[in-house]
C-alpha cells in the first residue's frame, strides 16, 4: 500500500483537505512522481469553483509542479526512477499527425481535456480512499505528495535546475513565454502590446523583453496591474477604460498605425478582436491565448485581413512538453531567462488554501507550494 | 503633340470607344510606356460598370500589360527607353516602411487607389482631348497605345520574355500565385483547398501545383468551373450547394480534419469563413485573396484561434512589384509556371468591347488584346 498526503476537494468551491489518499502503482507507459514543488494557476481555481465547468469531485487538482520519478510502468524507456521532471495537463505521444508536425503541440492522444478524471490506459482513476477513487485533474493533479501520470505528459530535465523555481514552467508561465517566442516571434527593435498583465501575460512581456522588443505596451483594464509589469519590460501602460475610442485606435496613433505584434493574454472577446485590429497592415502579427467563453464570436472586417494582418492563436505557447520544456528550463539556468520575479509568495503543503486566498485577492502571480513542509 | 489611339469610357456601363488622346510626356519620376498588349480583369469591368464603386469619368481603364519604356522623365534611372516592362496597379517606392519591411508590399506611397484619376506629381491626368482631361485608373490606364506611370508601378522584366503571355502577370494571375507560393506556403505532398476558380482562384491552384501539394481540391458553387479546372491541378472537387453540412465540414471529412492550406478567392464572406475554418487545427493555414463588401463582417468562433489555425490576407499575392515581378516571369521562362492555359482568347484592340463580353458571359479566363492590330 502506497498511502500519502494529497489535497482533497470534496465538493465545488468549498476549501481544501489534506488526507490520506491510497495512489496506485503505474500501469503501462505511466509513471509515479514524488512531488516536491507545485503551484497554482487560475485554470485549478476555475474547475475548483467548477461554475461553468463539468463539476468531478472529489477530485484531486494541481498541474503545475516540478518532482522526482519514484517508479515507472511497463513500456516506460525514457524514464527512470530519480529523473527530475516537471509534469504538464498536456502531452507528446510522438506518433500521432500532431507530434509529428513540427508546426503543432496538440497531442490527439494527449492533449488537454478537462473533463476526463481518469487515466488512459484503463479508464479509472490511481488515487483512491478506501477503495473509494478519487478523480485526477488534466492528467497531473499535482497537489498530492505522490501522482500517477502518463509518460507522454512528463518533462525530464536537468536535475540541476531548482524544482521550486522552474515548477512554474508547467502552465501559464511557458504559454505566455511560448507565445511570444515561438508564436508572435518579434524582431530586435519591434514593437508590442500585450494584453492581460496576467501571469501569462507578464510571461508574453517576459518573452518581448527576451526578444529585444524596443516597446512593449501593456494593455489592462486594471491600472494597479502596470507596477508590477515593469519589472517584466512593460514600458508603456493603457487602460481601455481611459479613453473615448477603441483601444486599438490609441495604440495605433502610438505607434504611427499599429504594433508589429500583439498577444492576448485576457480571455476576453473584446480584447481578442483589438489585439488583432492594433496590428499594423503589411506585417503585423496578432496571438491568441485567453481561452473564451463558450458563446464568444471573433468578429473583424475582413479588410483587416486583406491587409496583411495575421491573427494566430496558440495552446502552450507552441511548446511540445517533452521535447521543449528542458530547452526552456535551459533558458533559466543561462539566465536568459527569469523567474523568480512570477514567484510571488510561498506556503507549505499544509496551508495550501491561502494559495487560493492569495489568487483570488488578486495579490499573488504564483505561489508556490512546498510538498516536504 | 504625342497623339494615339486610346479606349475611352464615357460613361458606366456604356460601350468603350476607340478615340485619339494626348499624352503628355512624363514629369518627375514617371515613364511614358507604349503598350504591345493588355489584358481585362474583373476590377476593369467593376469600374466600368461602377455599381458602388465611384464613378470617374470619362477614364481609361486597364491595368494588366505589357509595353515598352519609350521616354522617361526627371530622376528616372532605374528604367530607360527600350526597356521591355509591365505595369502594376499598385507600386513599390522602395522608401516607405512597407517597401523595406521583407514582410509587406503595401506602399505607403503607391499602394492601389481606385479613387484616384490622376498623376501623384501634379495632381493631373496625362491623357487629354482638345485639352480636356480623360481620368486615369489605378495609375495604370493600359487600354491605351500609350499611358504615363509612375517609376515605382513598373516592373523591368527579361527583354526575352513574350510579351503577349506574360502580361497577365499584372494582377490576377500574380496575386493568387502570390497567395500560394508566397502566404499560404504548402509543403511538398500537403493538401490544399481553393474557394472560387475564376483566374485567381486556378492561379492559386497553379501555385499549389508547383508547390508539390498532393491534393487540390476546388470548391465552387458553379460546377462548371471544375472542367476547366483540372488543367489547374484541381484534383477533386466540392460544390457547396451539393452538401446539407457546412463545406467546411465536408472538407474535414474528406481530409481527416481539415486541409494544410486553404486559399479563398471568391470575395464572398462565406466563402472566407469556410476557407478558415475548413484547415487543419495545430498546422493549417488559411488565406484570404478576395476583395470582400463594405459591410462584411469575418466571424467564426475563437477556439478555432486557440486551437492554432493561422488567418492570413494578401494583396498582389504579396509580391513586391518591382522586385518580385521580374522573378515571376524568370519562372514561366525556366516553364516551372504555366502561362498559356489562362490565356482563353485573344483579340485585337479595335475589338476590346469583346473582350468584356467574353467575361461577362463567364466564357474568358483572361483575353489578351493586341494593341497593334
Ligand atoms: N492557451 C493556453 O494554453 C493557456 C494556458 C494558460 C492560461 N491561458 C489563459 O490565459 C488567460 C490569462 O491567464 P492569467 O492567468 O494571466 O489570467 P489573469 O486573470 O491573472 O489575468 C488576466 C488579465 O486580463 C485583464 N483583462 C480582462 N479583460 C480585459 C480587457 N478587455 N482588456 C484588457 N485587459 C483585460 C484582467 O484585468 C487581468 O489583469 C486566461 O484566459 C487563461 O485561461 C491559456
Ligand atoms: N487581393 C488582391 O490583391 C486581389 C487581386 C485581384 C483579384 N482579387 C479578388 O479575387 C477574387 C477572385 O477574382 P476572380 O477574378 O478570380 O473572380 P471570378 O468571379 O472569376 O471567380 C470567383 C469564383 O468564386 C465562386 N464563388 C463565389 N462565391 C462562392 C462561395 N460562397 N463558395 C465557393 N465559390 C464561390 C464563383 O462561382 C466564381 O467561380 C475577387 O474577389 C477579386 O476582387 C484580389
Ligand atoms: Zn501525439
Ligand atoms: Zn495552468
Ligand atoms: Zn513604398
Ligand atoms: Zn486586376
Amino acid at each position: 500500500m502506497h498511502i500519502h498526503y494529497s489535497c482533497l476537494a470534496w465538493e465545488a468551491g468549498k476549501p481544501l483537505v489534506i488526507e490520506e489518499v491510497e495512489v496506485a502503482p503505474p500501469q503501462a507507459m505511466e509513471v509515479r512522481l514524488k512531488i516536491l514543488f507545485t503551484s497554482l494557476c487560475h485554470t485549478d481555481v476555475y474547475f475548483w469553483e467548477a461554475k461553468g465547468q463539468t463539476p468531478l469531485f472529489p477530485r484531486i487538482f494541481g498541474h503545475e509542479a516540478g518532482g522526482i520519478v519514484e517508479s515507472v510502468g511497463e513500456g516506460v524507456t525514457d524514464l527512470e526512477p530519480g529523473d527530475h521532471v516537471l509534469p504538464v495537463f498536456t502531452g507528446e505521444c510522438k506518433e500521432c499527425r500532431h507530434c509529428k508536425s513540427e508546426e503543432s503541440n496538440m497531442c490527439d492522444l494527449l492533449r488537454i481535456n478537462t473533463d476526463r478524471g481518469v487515466m488512459l490506459n484503463d479508464g479509472k482513476s490511481r488515487f483512491s480512499i478506501n477503495g473509494q477513487p478519487i478523480y485526477h485533474f488534466v492528467g497531473t493533479s499535482t497537489f498530492s505528495e505522490y501522482t500517477v501520470v502518463h509518460v507522454g505528459c512528463v518533462a525530464k530535465i536537468n536535475p540541476a535546475a531548482p524544482l521550486d523555481k522552474v515548477c512554474v514552467l508547467s502552465c501559464g508561465i511557458s504559454t505566455g513565454l511560448g507565445a511570444t517566442l515561438n508564436v508572435a516571434k518579434p524582431g530586435k527593435g519591434s514593437t508590442v502590446a500585450i494584453f492581460g498583465l496576467g501571469a501569462v501575460g507578464l510571461a508574453a512581456a517576459e518573452g518581448a523583453r527576451m526578444a529585444g522588443a524596443s516597446r512593449i505596451i501593456g494593455v489592462d483594464l486594471n491600472s494597479k496591474r502596470f507596477n508590477e509589469a515593469k519589472k517584466f519590460g512593460v514600458t508603456e501602460f493603457v487602460n481601455p477604460k481611459d479613453h473615448g475610442k477603441p483601444v486599438q485606435e490609441v495604440i495605433a496613433e502610438m505607434t504611427g498605425g499599429g504594433v508589429d505584434r500583439s498577444v492576448e493574454c485576457t480571455g476576453n472577446i473584446n480584447a481578442m478582436i483589438s489585439a488583432y485590429e492594433c496590428v499594423h497592415d503589411g506585417w503585423g502579427v496578432a496571438v491568441l491565448v485567453g481561452v473564451p467563453n463558450k458563446d464568444d464570436a471573433f468578429k473583424t472586417h475582413p479588410m483587416n485581413v486583406l491587409n496583411e494582418k495575421t491573427l494566430k492563436g496558440t495552446f502552450f505557447g507552441n511548446y511540445k512538453p517533452r521535447s521543449d520544456l528542458p530547452l526552456v528550463v535551459e533558458k533559466y539556468m543561462n539566465k536568459e531567462l527569469q523567474l523568480e520575479k512570477f514567484i510571488t509568495h510561498e506556503v507549505p503543503f499544509s496551508e495550501i488554501n491561502k494559495a487560493f486566498d492569495y489568487m483570488l485577492r488578486g495579490d499573488s502571480l504564483r505561489c508556490v507550494i512546498r510538498m516536504d513542509a
